[in-house]
Parts: structure tokens; C-alpha cells; sequence
């Protein structure tokens, strides 16, 4: 077992939902995705292991994306959605 | 068949949905789907055996990182984002 | 076939989403799940048969945990997250 | 092939999202996620058929729940969560 | 290949997600969901082939009405529920 | 390997969540869950290989659908629903 760093796991990185551009706002929906996951699964090894899987599964692909998909909705909420006024 | 101690049932530990920060609001949301497991499956050797399988395989893992997304969200609207205003 | 009582059909037990704490109205969640469940599959007996595979199934378990999720969503919003004041 | 009856194609059976209780409202999501599945599949014999299977199966059972839980909470918005004030 | 004519690959039909009752308002989510599948599949000969299957399949009968749910709420939000007032 | 263009990589083409119409709110709906795999697998031929199964496959197609309308609730809300007035 090769245990992922510290930082691998802050579930929140950067400690705030607040970010300046929608861009970011997904960049940290998908970080939120992998750190949770890595909670779960801590170990690198297993996680490189399944990744050759379900990095050429149209359908994992399709499960990931939707999990970034409900992160961002919180994140764009939490943001007012950049809107300018 | 090894009960879980009742620490391990309660449905909303702490008993709040309002946290300080981010990450802790991250961590209830864990806890909280792990509680609602430990409710439908209080024995800990059931869940130590499907552990086996599901932190290996990476669809289980994208499932499960889909629940805590959803706790969030509702942890993140009770915290009204943890905006600063 | 083994009929359930009435009082498992109940779509929404108590007849009402607001509850005093977040506990109870995780409980309620949990028993919402199930009591749609009931009312799709009233027989007791075709439900014992499956407990006996989703129970000892990780992945049904995190599907499980995912509607809970998805109705406390409702009954948090309903209370106002039992924000106090 | 039996054709379902028109009344069991109408997708929101009343007109209308509100209703005078949660009880009434969870009945409402029950019988909008059945009339939308009657939509794609108007076939009775179909229907039936389907019937057999998912209802002895315990993860057809938890996705049908949860469908029913997304229609609530649409629902449940719409009738300010039956709030008294 | 047979492709679907434009009239069929229009992501929001009528161009927009105000309706007049919440009849035509799931009206509008099923095609809604429709359109988005012709969008990644305009072959009608391919989409008249998974027919074949899912439409006998509960399961995939339930996972569609999912997504139908999941669209309405947006346009029953976009429309205030209908509520009268 | 042959990798994607950086522009696919884009996590939010465009750089806003604010479209002039629903019809461009849900293009980009569909742009962003393309991105989104993209980034996850960033190789265009394991995601042509992938295309092959997935386009053919009712569930898969579904299930993509429901991304979208996922990503469709955020943009709609970023938006005001484009309600006029």
C-alpha cells in the first residue's frame, strides 16, 4: 500500500466554496470528487489500479461526470453563479 | 454478527447540520451516509466484508463519493455556503 | 403472501415534514424511503427475500443511503435546516 | 399489446403540483413517475411483464424509491413544504 | 444510417421553459429528455434499435423517468410551480 | 495516445454560466459534461473507442441525458430560468 500525502486528502481544498470564476468553481467540483474519494480509498496503488478500468468505461466516465456535475451545483450556488450586477 | 456500538447509529452526529467550516461540513456529510449504512446494516461484519469489494472497484467508489455530494449539498444550504458577508 | 399492516403504507408517517431536529427528521427520511417501498411491494415476504441480498450488497447499500439522502434534502428544506433563529 | 386507458397517460393526474397534504403530495409523485413510465411504455402486457421481476428485485425496488423522492421534492417546494405559518 | 430530422434535435423545443399548465410543462421535460439522446444519437435506425430493450426493461423504464423528473424540476421551478396567487 | 486539443479541455467554455437562451443554456450543458470527461480521459482514442458502445447502448444514452439535465438546473438557475420580466 503506498498511502496518498496529507493534501490528497482535505476534503475541501482550499477550505472555502468561494472561488473568482466559474473555471475554478469546476476545477474545485472535481478536486472535491477525487479528495472524497481518496478518503475512501487512501491507498494509491488500488486507486491507479481501478482507474485502468474505468478511465476507458464510457459508462464510468459517465457516473464520474455526474458526480462533478451535483459538486458544481453547490459550488455555483455558494457563488451566486458569478453573476455580475 | 458484531453490533455496531449505537455511537455508530446516530443518524446526524452532533445533532446539527450548521459546522464551522467547509471541511468540517464535508466530514458530517461522510458521517452521515456511513450512519445511514450503519442503520440499514448494524453489523460490522457485514460491512467490513462488502468493504472488501466495494474500495477496490472504482464504480462503487464514484457511487459513493455521488452520496456524500448530495449530503453536502444540503449541508452547504443549512450553512448558507459558509459565506462571509 | 404476508400483507403488510396499513400503517406501513403510510406515505408520509407523522403527516408532516417538520420535525425538532435534525435526528428525527433523518428518521423520517429513512422511513419515507421505506414506506414507498412498502407501497410498491406490499408483501412482507418478497421484502425479507431481498433484504436478504441488498443487505450484504455494498453497492445496494450506497444506493440505499442515496434516497435517504435525497429525501432528507426535502425535510431539511422544510424545516429550514433547524436553523435557530 | 393492451393499450392503457388515456387517464393512465395523463402525466400530472389533477393538473396541478399542489395538494392539501404531504400524504396527498406523496401520492401525487407516486402516481407522476408511474404515468410518466406509462408515456414511454403505454403497453399494459409490457408493463405487467416488467412488474414480475422488479418488484422481487431489491435495487429496482431502491431506484423506483428513488425517483418517487425527486418527484417529492418538486412537489414539496411547490406547496411550500405544507408549512403552517 | 437514417438521421433524425433538426425539428428532433431543437435541445429546448419552443425555446423556452415557460408553459402554461404543468401538464405541458412534463410534456416539455420528456422531450426535453428525448431531444438531449438525439443529440448523441441522431441515427433514428440506432435509437429504434434500443427501444427494442429498454422500453421492456423496468429498470431502464425506471432510469428514464428519473431523468424526466430531474428536468421537470427545473421547469417547474422556472415557472413558479404554476401557483396561483 | 492521441491527446485532445487544450480547448476541449476547457472546463467551462465560455467562461460564464449566463447564455442568451435556453437553447444556449443547454448547449453548454452539454458541452460542460463533455469536458468534464475529457479532462478525467483526455486521449481521443480511448474516447472514440468508447463512443462505439455507449452511442448503441439505450442505458448509457440515458444515463448521459441525466448529466445533462443535471448541468441544465445549474445554468437555468444562474440564468433566472431567462423568465421575462
Amino acid at each position: 500500500m503506498t498511502r496518498l500525502p496529507d493534501s490528497e486528502l482535505v476534503l475541501v481544498p482550499g477550505g472555502t466554496l468561494i472561488t473568482k470564476t466559474p473555471e475554478e468553481g469546476r476545477a474545485l467540483a472535481m478536486m472535491m470528487v477525487r479528495h472524497t474519494i481518496h478518503n475512501i480509498q487512501p491507498d494509491l496503488d488500488a486507486l491507479k489500479e481501478g482507474r485502468k478500468t474505468y478511465s476507458v468505461d464510457p459508462d464510468s466516465l459517465t457516473a464520474a461526470s455526474q458526480v462533478v456535475a451535483i459538486e458544481f451545483q453547490t459550488i455555483a450556488a455558494a457563488n451566486n453563479y458569478w453573476r455580475k450586477n
